[in-house]
């Protein structure tokens, strides 16, 4: 393999031939990356990098047209050329790889004019009920059979909680549905309403082990299918009602609003809508918890992604989720970064989807296959890179007495947490 | 007592006599403020209250031009009659009767034009050295002597952390420290910068608990001469330097980075440059930890309080609050909200005090007693009412590993906290 640090690969200093340009053309697209520690293998078989450290991941490109694309639009086309399996890994890690690629570039930070001007816009950009109904179905309705391949048993497709190095995805997805049981004083009776209640593992669980009484909606009907099911075969669907809706259409009071891993569907426009939703819906002692994706600069969603993986999606700074709380007047108890979880979380639902690749490929095609790989893993680089950011945050009226003074009670042992091992909701 | 719900009391109903009309401009002064359950008494000694409940405080005022003051200027003529000592509790509860009036009113949101306006006009208020300087002398040069009289002996004036129902002020002091110790995850050797260090309990503690080295910023001379005798005398001053200097003229490296009670100092206008200078103190995974009084929506700081008792301070929102954090790329980590620690406190230093007001209205004047009485009572009266809240707030880089996973090593037991009934830094 032939390094290059600064200085170019010896044949790209020779004359002008077809392999020199292109280890020309690849070197400076590595240095406007940033130089990250890896490497690009040309059609030739020369390796190109531009660190000084050990490519942690060697890429191969499958012929100069692809070079050509990836030196037009570097970030987009490193993740079609993925897709379409002209770029691919042949030496090193993918996560680390991608990883490497996201720390050597700063964010896009969003605080100049343009920047500005282009929040303005996104805020004025609002949701139809349809288009959300549209946009959740494009990521959701892939199939309960799809999902359930690589996502553990309770189907939970959010950031799980790791209370210790050992824990496996499931406990740690079954820690997660504690942590907000807890974190959201759910009692024996206590009246819940969830927004966005994927395949429905939080709302049975509030219900079967915190006694809760849950009203559920989602807008995604394959989901919806298998949580009624679930309810159905836990006898539990006296208790839990599962409703085809979108989150505008919640009515009555509650207790508890939950609201986990449905904030990157909301869209900024709707945040000051969301929170007075939440302040209607809950008791003057009601607590409410959201968990969604997060960053820590305001940064625009990658083109890819939202082309191809979750239209509509936006993931905002701290104090773009502020807008959430603020104009409801309602205040900000506790928020907590699981920024490390949710990178672990990736890298299990990473390691499963990895085990039923091949049988993905033949079902949905190759194509497919590499479009989930290059998702997952980038998510998990995203997060190991500190460029998303997991917040969780607990919220109620200003002057609520119903919150605990200190949060000691969310690290006590519990019972409940006993039974993990057991077959749960 | 005469009660007046929504009907005028008999007198007001005649024609119109001194004592009708004062009566009438009373009742509408009340019905104006949300009609709270408090009651004014006339000089002619009826009792005007709009409320439907029995009032929790009455309040005299001593003449005629008194309750015109109030009616030109209720919220501002209210502190200053009462400081004159013409508008004075007769019946009830001070704090009661003022955390009545804040709950009747809805707060002053800033989310017009002209709020925007106005915040756009603050943000351009920069403060100088000199008026920071100039400013904190005003409170904090008021004398070792005066606090010592009511603070407990940490001589800890920020937020105390309760832990217990049973524990004093001096236990959640101490508790307190502990609190922020553990979340900037000290240990032996760790360096410590502290912007703002009061009497320098925290910065003791750091280094007598957790054997940390300590340079600690504070710009108030009484303080810091207080602070450097309690160094020498617990033989710490080779482990806590004590500096004179505005929180921006710090300088140097650490491992944490501790500011408890300064951030209602710094104004809105110096966030990003606050946030910017912990980035550059912050080594790669050091953990900063900000401790401020905060709001739920954004609102102007009392115009009472600003003049007689914090000149410049102002209070953020959550969201003005990410400002700190977001310009200088800094990842929130862990918010917690301690607004009814802060209420409970205020009650205490309250309690404190009026035992000894006699002693500080012979020393420094009735009116000085007044004022400080109020201050506390109204200060403890928005945190029970929730028009002011205490943010907790740790910080670092995006992608830090320092930070534990998980927060319950912040509720283990620890030897260090066995040690509060001894003596302490």
């Amino acid at each position: 393999m032939q390094e290059v640090s600064t200085r170019l690969p010896e044949s790209a200093r020779g004359p002008g031939t077809r392999t020199a340009i292109a280890a020309r053309i690849a070197a400076s697209l590595l240095r406007a990356a940033g130089s990250p520690a890896v490497a690009l293998e040309l059609p030739s078989g020369e390796r190109v990098c531009t660190a000084a450290t050990v490519p942690v991941a060697t890429f191969r490109l499958a012929d100069r047209a692809a070079l050509l694309r990836l030196a037009t639009s570097p970030e987009r086309q490193f993740a079609e050329l993925h897709v379409e399996g002209r770029l691919t890994l042949v030496a090193g890690d993918l996560v680390a790889g991608l990883r490497e690629l996201l720390l050597a570039q700063a964010p896009a930070t969003q605080y100049g004019l343009g920047a500005a001007w282009r929040r303005h816009w996104d805020s004025l950009r609002r949701k139809s009920l349809l288009v959300a109904k549209r946009q959740a179905s494009v990521h959701y309705d892939l199939g309960n059979a799809f999902y359930s391949r690589w996502l553990d048993r309770t189907m939970s497709y959010t950031c799980a909680y790791f209370t210790s190095p050992t824990a496996t995805l499931l406990e740690a997805q079954l820690a997660k549905l504690d942590h907000v049981c807890r974190k959201a004083g759910l009692h024996d009776g206590a009246e819940v309403i969830e927004l966005g209640s994927g395949w429905g593992s939080l709302a049975l669980h509030a219900a079967s082990r915190y006694g809760a009484r849950v009203r559920a909606y989602n807008v995604s009907r394959e989901q919806l299918a298998h949580a009624r099911m679930r309810a159905r075969q836990a006898g539990l669907q006296h208790r839990v009602e599962f409703i085809e809706g979108d989150w505008r259409e919640a009515t009555g009071r509650c207790d508890a609003l939950l609201s986990v891993g449905m904030l990157e569907h909301v869209g900024p426009a709707h945040y000051p809508e969301l929170g007075r939703l939440a302040a209607r819906l809950l008791r003057p002692n009601g607590i409410g918890l959201i968990h969604g994706i997060g960053r820590v600069v305001p940064e625009p969603v990658d083109g890819w992604i939202q082309q191809h993986v979750f239209p509509g999606t936006y993931v905002p700074s701290p104090g773009e989720l502020m807008r959430v709380f603020e104009p409801a007047g309602l205040a900000v108890l506790d928020l907590e970064n699981l920024r490390p979880h949710y990178a672990r979380t990736l890298a299990c639902w990473l390691e499963n989807f990895r085990q039923v690749r091949e049988e993905v490929a033949a079902l949905q095609g190759p194509r497919f296959a590499r479009l989930w790989e290059l998702y997952l893993a980038g998510s998990c680089a995203a997060f190991e890179a500190g460029r998303m950011q997991l917040y969780q945050v607990v919220f109620g009226t200003p002057a609520g007495s119903a919150v605990p003074w200190t949060r000691d009670h969310l690290y006590r042992p519990d019972p409940r947490t006993r039974q993990w091992t057991a077959a749960t909701s």
